[in-house]
């Protein structure tokens, strides 16, 4: 039990502080600290800073909460608005900083490590499969246009989502964020 | 002339490392010797990693050839789609990497050095600009939707180029870059 809730600790100080300082500028000693335990410990638990990061991508992903979008009691756009409001929280309540750590490393680190960019790639690939189906589910129910391939849309929505929290977060502003909103949701996908 | 001209390259490398390593990745090491001049030689013609950033932006904004938008011989929202495959040849010739190198400081760098975000940002007001002018061009000339406001649509706009080269990158395929094109030149600004 020990062990285990020490690497709980660590890996959850690695999330913590990929997202908030970056891959490259963030050193085992900034988790370990973080985490409160020895440097050395570390390597009781990870092999590497690449497989402590791995780990904080699959814990990030569980935080995105896909289950919202399964839930049935609300129409599938609404579900999605729901979704990217969520989100949107973070960033705008913790003052424009951090964004989303996916596209972080997608920006950062996937040009330079084969295993962090399949696992981005893996990421974007689930979440974009899930719009998708949501996006599916509308165009069923007659809610969305039929110029609009499923596929192609919800791969573009992420795209935009991403691009969006780069623009705020330089920006120190919504703007971008209201911009997404109001385009996808009140044109593109009306 | 010898100073001016050892300046411009460790400049010129300095843009080149910065975009393909990342910041952070990036030390005053890997300037000088893609510079071919001794490691000592970069403080005598910039102060700091970050001032030599800043100037890497700025010859990055240059690259981006926005006087390709204002060339009057074509409807405006031929121009802006030119101005976006003019911008994604880069990404898509060299297999996907290194995307834009505003949003790469803006995902790395913007939370953590104020000039340099200052500087991301205001790359991104200028751009955002060019394109809002267009697509104002393109309202008074009855090619755009009345639904659509300028500057909400250029935010979202070069946002969703941002994250589409970021998803590009990490999926190493077009498929979001095709996206981006087919949504936005084919049916939201259509």
């Amino acid at each position: 039990m020990g062990r285990a809730s020490k690497r709980e600790e660590i890996a959850q100080a690695a999330l913590e502080q990929f997202h908030a300082r970056g891959f490259s500028a963030t050193g085992i000693s900034d988790i370990t600290t973080a985490a409160g335990v020895p440097k050395g410990s570390f390597y009781n638990h990870f092999s590497s800073k690449d497989e402590s990061a791995l780990e904080a991508l699959r814990r990030y992903g569980t935080g995105l909460r896909f289950e919202m979008l399964a839930a049935p009691d609300r129409a599938p756009l609404e579900r999605l608005r729901e979704h990217f409001r969520f989100l949107g929280g973070d960033t705008v309540e913790n003052g424009f900083v951090r964004g989303c750590l996916v596209g972080n490393f997608g920006a950062e680190v996937a040009d330079h490590n084969e295993e962090i960019r399949a696992a981005v790639k893996e990421g974007f690939d689930r979440w974009a499969a899930e719009i998708r189906r949501l996006l599916e589910e509308a165009r069923e129910a007659g809610d969305l246009s039929r110029d609009l391939d499923p596929q192609a849309t919800a791969l573009f929505v992420l795209s935009a989502w991403e691009g969006a929290l780069i623009t705020a977060r330089a920006g120190k502003s919504a703007a971008p964020i209201d911009a997404f909103f109001v385009t996808v949701f009140d044109v593109l996908l009306r």
